[in-house]
């Protein structure tokens, strides 16, 4: 699952799509957000594999979204919990469910985000935390940070040369 | 690529995951963000199989996050560049990116977006459009919307009763 990506290791897409990028995995951090623990939860929520289910569960312990907890001795069984990292990606699932209620469905909306006080429907948006500001609004660029190397800062100079071209 | 999940189709993150929620398709959307648009420049950038390429890029063509335009008549030559949609594909890969900066970025910050007025390092974050509060704040929760299945209303009362048991 290595990404060649410009031969920086160093993009921070790169590193999360390496961990969870992959349809099962970001499936399985859905159903964990929905409160699924269980292999057997996860397996009939999914219809995927059981070998399929128990590399992605594994993985993904590994990269620290989930922890085992054991919830039963005899036989001893694993149940698979969000660490508070898990807990992060939230946000993110929260973003892809907006995209996916903009652009496919078709039949109306199925599922989202309701603010609990007013029931009012959440519009999930990306901006800025300091100003507030939607990332999307033409004010933001990618930029190297202090720990980019060679690879790294090639590819930011392209961006901000097809950003400068009108391209992006 | 079909998933089971609850047996509802209706889901928007399993419809966003399904069309884009692959490794490199996920790699193919950040490079096409970062203004690459030929085959080449995404298999240099990659080190993908140059048939996993045309196949996700054919399935990105497909789901309509990606259009082909020529630009050479002999021979003949298409590139790859972003749709609408396509495009508003942004935000979600700045959660990511600021996922992969929070939690992998041990090295310091190699990439980041910023403030092109300021300079200042920006911080994304999901927030409600309407009030600006941030969806993890704890006042926000799934519900089932006028399109919901059985299935999604079942995974929906699912949700709800692990929320109320402090199990989210």
């Amino acid at each position: 699952m290595r990404i060649s990506e410009f031969d920086s290791s160093l993009c921070p897409v790169a590193r999360t799509v390496e961990r969870a990028g992959d349809m099962w995995s970001l499936m399985i951090l859905r159903d964990a957000l929905h409160g699924l623990t269980r292999f057997d939860q996860f397996r009939k929520s999914l219809g995927v594999a059981p070998n399929i289910l128990a590399d992605r569960l594994t993985r993904l312990v590994e990269a620290g979204f989930l922890q085992r907890r054991p919830y039963s001795r005899r036989p001893p069984r694993d149940e698979y919990v969000l660490t508070e990292m898990g807990r992060d990606f939230r946000p993110v699932l929260y973003a892809i469910m907006a995209f996916g209620n903009r652009h496919f469905a078709k039949e109306g909306l199925a599922s989202g985000l309701v603010d609990t006080e007013t029931g009012a429907q959440a519009e999930p948006v990306v901006v800025d935390a300091r100003t507030g500001r939607r990332v999307d609004d033409g004010s933001f660029a990618l930029a190297a940070g202090p720990a980019a190397d060679e690879p790294m800062l090639a590819r930011m100079a392209f961006v901000a040369h097809a950003a400068e071209a009108g391209r992006l």
